[in-house]
């Protein structure tokens, strides 16, 4: 049974202290599959217009990532614009064109409703909710979002929070949301609310804080040298998190501390170069090499 | 033998978010010696004016701690005041009145020359270095410094730091000092022009970065739920990981891993109350039940 997950599938157009890069190969779904794909079989549901190049499809095709759930349409593919500068901590957000991504409801079908492991990755609250509404019974579904559902949709946020079991959000998010500055407090605070089981908050290079309300996972960064792009380093962290739990088959306090090093250093990776480009060099081996590397580190 | 510490011993005026404190006892190596000495013996080499009182001097004595080396001039004592707001992450400092400490030059008499684990909390590096020529053969000195001394003192800094074995700061003045952003790369820097045995890089809430020319221990913070005074965090932190390694009487990445743990732990208490006031209630035991906790975590 694949691991499936659902999000945005895009064009990116990005400028950080190391390069400009147009039109490349984005998405909050994209990154999170290519990277959970190295440890569990993944399925895609996205849209897509017709300028959306094959290559791009090929890419995710060639990591063995089914892609079948991608809708193509007439129209233009979700385009975002970006650029990062000085510590290249936040992005500033130069356009954002939904187009086809606008208004997608997911269509679910055979056998993907009884999928099992679920990503519901950064999009419109009632796009994730729509996904949700047609899955049959699953294990673990995990939501990401980000601060504009937060600040402009929040009712649908919140009918969200309280169907899902798992929220990964980064820490302005969190403080966004919950209104507390400390991480551990906003955690404890939406698991409590919302019924959650977990809570997992990215803090970027400073690594992560998985809590639920039983345990609580601290892990830091993987120290990189250097970070040429951080896009989708979020949801390649939460791809290799998710993978791992999805192959594992359950969620506890030993499955998702290892789930959680696969995806810390799964996003290592990621911010190494634009796009996919450090990951489609890499197989398996790279990824146990460097989460050797990391965990000698703890 | 124990732990020998110089650095400021100092009154502090704070103000943060939850409250004003005046004239509380603060000072690197107040924080520094209060927190080692949950691990092991600590004498404090320093300078005060006849303004400092006995209650201060007997808070650290109660602990255990050998306040002999503690010169007492005519003067006035080192007056630091400062305010915390927002994310509580940097003081701005108010006003800094040197004092006595200003010109101190440390003495070091008897056995205290035989120390063999040596801290040079912040102070002028002429004052640190004007202590560690007085030391027969110590098997490890570690130093601490910040902004100030970069900018304005570097030449002194860079004698000292060709002297000493390991130096710990923040990541601030780890990027002011190397000129390096990837926090890896600036201790690796480090290590190399100055053929140090040890960087700690302390990220505050985000926990620390050790790095050594054969190893690398990176630690999350222990997730706090209240920051009530950052002030003494880094002191602290510094002050449990050294303490421990005295203990040890070696440094390795067995002794280093834990000893930055207990670090993590004491700087997490220290930043519970005001001035000493977390630590005043607490014994080796409490260190211990929440080192266990966060050791649950990692």
């Amino acid at each position: 049974m694949s691991l499936l997950v659902v999000g945005s599938v895009a064009f990116d157009t990005i400028e950080t202290p190391h390069g400009k890069r147009e039109r490349i190969a984005g998405g909050s779904c994209v990154h999170f599959s290519y990277s959970a794909a190295y440890l569990t079989p993944v399925k895609m549901i996205g849209v897509v217009g017709k300028d959306y190049p094959k290559e791009f499809i090929d890419l995710l095709n060639e990591r063995g990532i089914d892609t079948s759930g991608i809708e193509h349409t007439d129209g233009e593919t979700f385009f975002w614009s970006g650029k990062y500068e000085g510590d290249m901590n936040e992005a500033e957000t130069l356009e954002t064109r939904l187009n086809v991504f606008g208004d997608f409801r997911p269509k679910v079908e055979g056998e993907d409703k009884d999928a099992k492991f679920v990503f519901l990755a950064n999009g419109h609250p009632l796009t994730q909710l729509s996904l949700l509404e047609q899955l049959n019974n699953p294990t673990l579904v995990i939501a990401d979002t980000m601060d504009l559902w937060i600040r402009e949709f929040r009712p649908d946020l919140e009918k969200l929070l309280n169907k899902i079991d798992a929220l990964v959000l980064n820490d302005g998010e969190a403080r966004l949301l919950t209104g507390e500055r400390s991480m551990i407090r906003a955690a404890r605070k939406l698991l409590a609310a919302h019924e959650l089981k977990l809570i997992i908050i990215k803090k970027g290079e400073h690594g992560s804080l998985a809590v639920t309300p039983d345990f609580v996972i601290a892990t830091p960064a993987y120290p990189t040298e250097a970070v040429i792009d951080p896009t989708g380093a979020g949801d390649s962290f939460a791809g290799g998190t998710l993978g791992y739990l999805s192959l594992c088959g359950e969620l506890n306090q030993g499955t998702l501390r290892r789930a959680i090093r696969y995806g810390t250093v799964c996003a290592s990776f990621q911010v190494e170069d634009f796009s996919l480009d450090r990951h489609k060099g890499l197989t398996r081996a790279d990824i146990e090499r460097r989460l050797i590397d990391f965990e000698h580190m703890l």
